[in-house]
């Protein structure tokens, strides 16, 4: 090859930095306050990413405890780390709430298998969290399919004694991928009523995902009021392995579907929210809240649901204190305990917070994964959510341009009022149920970039509504 | 654990849909030709992200032939590939132009090393593009290190018979990491020519990523026109040695570093752009062209660099295809050779265009990774960039929000001109450095989704493109 030109080298240069022409666009048409508060923002962005905490807290998280059900040993260390890593960062107060959860435990690894054609075919499942054991040796019978909680309901007495194989899958052309998981997720809470009601063995769910994959996802259910009788076993399937069945299915409707579980709920077990706080410089009574929950679904790590809230709530605090904002209203971070399977922990704050008369005037959630920053789902009355889409050009540069009305969370969704202003961090969803409840969901899926964008996200906003909401005006409880 | 109360189960219902209750917002006020027009990309996404094939071609190019650098049995194997898989989309024809294309190869797997009181520590390097081999003993030398070109230029003849060791890292406060890339990649394409200059015995340059982890990061660098004799060799190691390199320089500024590598620049090789089409209804003169870039860097499978950028762009003309939508001007799909080492195939088709008068009246690129939609960068005149623009509101629903100004691709660029509208198609930049050039951008990083969605972006800026851009004046050449 004959040696570069200088024009070569010219190019050679222009076309390794084509790619990053783009301008930072930061410089809509500010007022002088926009500019003071476009200019804290971004020194919480820089901040964020160059000296983050939320990663190694997260990796902490995650692989020295792993995933950490209500109940568990590891929900308990789950605890006792928040606790520590909440004065670490310096909080001025830290404590931990009470609060009694459902304890329930999966025993031994889940077994499903069939036959077709003289073939045995075993079936990636697990039981659904508050599912009853099958028997001993395990459950044996005929299958039905059907898509929907109606379809299993007009079923009546034909599902008697056979397995009820809820197969509607997701609706990919839902952008939103939490749309798709809301347009399914009854199958999954749901069909156990339906079917134990009417004398089914059991009932298997295809799992809660966009994709076509062999990882079963796990996630709660429930038996309603049917008398503890009619409980009976629920598991999901793998969305592969129910293509697969319902495939299989078509070529013998009368295969015998076999699984085998061995999960129980114990009684309640005592554990506690986390509970820390910056207290406001002006009106200390009224209280922003920020959190995520600190248990999980046992199957992986809790990483994105929802190791990634717990560590960005805290980051904001972090954050705050990194960079002396000292906030107006209190700040206050909250783990919330128990939100897979029964959201005591919510329940319990919500129902202190009204005991002790505490004024909360807002929060924000963030329990929707770490991926990349896309905007915040707003709950609150018109004027206020008009003030925070005024935002828009101050949050824009940073990815965040949804700011849409829509739900907060689970675990701040009790705190709702009329002047109460609740905000969902929403990060970009479309990977979220490619690990959702399943052991995938883990350490390594989590980008360190993306996690830290998140929590500046949510300390900006954070900044935002403590400088704008009431600031002249606090609220007595 | 009691039973649930109905409420209960209400309640279990509504916070595990909760989170899916934003809406999607498709519905700003439309007049009714953009209502039109949000059919038909409604229909566009819906299709790709339910029909879509990019993700099944991207796994058959990635895995079973891998990394396909320049000039070799994998890239001719990617040209055959592409050349069968157009038309097996069935475009209305398919032809493959010839280049002379540089014909660089690694050798063996690269070596370095250090000693620190006594301690061996390995690195992990790799040769740069283009660059020499060492001698077959390797090199063993005092280590210099310098932040900047500028610094580099500034030691003269202090760095003869010694490593310069390039360490400027990324700038990870900036939100888009293709501007860090860009602040950065100067010392790997240039520092061999400042160093060889003055006599320096090699260069080592940190690897181009945001992150902090093991694995060096390839990419081109160039010579300039110094002559043979001062061409030195040149790898990148990965930013962890490089962290760590630094450190124990400062411990032991005389500690000697060993790299040996086997590279070597053959003639240049034979090689093709795969084009194929499909004719324009109204005015099959004027042409879009849709391209990302078939060869890749050898150390990984070429997923995300440019795996994707190849299968959305085929995916174009699929989803017109599909939908039967049928453009009034030429849509022209091309897998462009050799952007990573030379851009011939680029400069091979500009080339051809101006012989054959052809008028390209416009041209989307997608070679930024396959990661989730933000965006497109727009370079035209200001009344095709504000008519660009305008498309936001029928954009914005798929999370498409960035339409700045800025620069399209290396592959499409060559075709600019005042009348040429280029795009380049901008997914999230967060996660890219993180694969770029490395082992790691496999096809196990990509989303099946986020792939999808990509496709579906692109066509709909090439159908809005094709129906707005001159569509009732066509320009002849």
């Amino acid at each position: 090859m004959k040696t570069f030109t200088k024009l070569t080298i010219a190019f050679l240069i222009i076309y390794s930095c084509q790619k990053s022409k783009e301008t930072e666009t930061v410089s809509m048409k500010l007022n002088k306050e926009e500019k003071v508060d476009s200019t804290q923002i971004k020194t919480i962005f820089n901040s964020a990413l160059t000296e983050g905490k939320s990663y190694e807290w997260l990796r902490d998280l995650t692989q020295n405890i792993g995933g950490r059900l209500s109940g568990s040993t590891e929900a308990q260390q789950a605890v006792e780390w928040g606790e520590k890593i909440m004065k670490e960062v310096g909080l001025d107060s830290v404590w931990l709430q009470p609060v009694m959860v459902p304890h329930w435990v999966r025993g031994e690894k889940e077994v499903a298998t069939y036959k077709l054609n003289g073939q045995q075919k075993n079936v990636a499942i697990c039981a659904l969290g508050f599912s009853v054991a099958t028997p001993k040796e395990g459950i044996l019978a005929e299958v039905i399919e059907v898509k929907s909680l109606d379809e299993a309901r007009a079923l009546g007495d034909k599902m008697k004694g056979k397995i009820v194989f809820f197969n509607r899958p997701f609706d990919n052309t839902l952008i939103n991928t939490f749309r798709a998981y809301g347009g399914c997720v009854d199958q999954r809470v749901r069909g156990a009523i339906v079917c134990g009601e009417f004398g089914a063995k059991g009932v298997i769910v295809r799992s809660m995902t966009n994709s076509i994959d062999d990882f079963p996802h796990t996630g709660t259910m429930s038996y309603g009021d049917l008398p503890k009788e009619k409980h009976i076993p629920a598991a999901a399937i793998s969305s592969l392995a129910a293509e697969n069945l319902s495939k299989d299915l078509k070529e013998n409707p009368n295969l015998k579907f076999y699984f085998k579980q061995s999960c129980e709920t114990l009684p309640d077990a005592p554990s506690f929210n986390v509970v820390g706080e910056i207290k406001g410089s002006k009106n200390p009574e009224n209280i922003f809240v920020v959190g995520g929950h600190l248990d999980s679904w046992d199957l992986g790590e809790g990483a994105h649901d929802d190791g990634t809230g717990v560590v960005q709530s805290l980051e904001v605090a972090y954050l705050f204190k990194k960079n002396n904002i000292k906030p107006k209203n209190t700040l206050r971070v909250v783990f919330f305990m128990n939100e897979e399977n029964g959201t005591r922990g919510a329940k319990k704050y919500a129902e202190l917070a009204k005991l002790n008369k505490e004024n909360h005037i807002g929060g924000i959630e963030s329990d929707a994964g770490g991926h990349t920053p896309r905007g915040f789902s707003i709950d609150a009355n018109s004027e206020n959510t008009n003030l925070l889409q005024s935002w828009k050009k101050l949050l824009s540069p940073y990815g965040l341009h949804d700011l849409d009305k829509g739900g907060s969370g689970a675990d701040i969704s009790p705190l709702k009022g009329e002047n109460v202003t609740l905000v969902g961090y929403r990060p970009d969803s479309q990977r979220y149920f490619d690990y959702h409840h399943t052991s995938r969901d883990t350490f390594d899926k989590v980008n360190k970039r993306e996690l830290e964008l998140g929590s500046a996200s949510m300390a900006s906003i954070i900044y935002l509504m403590d400088k704008y909401l009431y600031s002249d005006t606090p609220v007595k409880p």
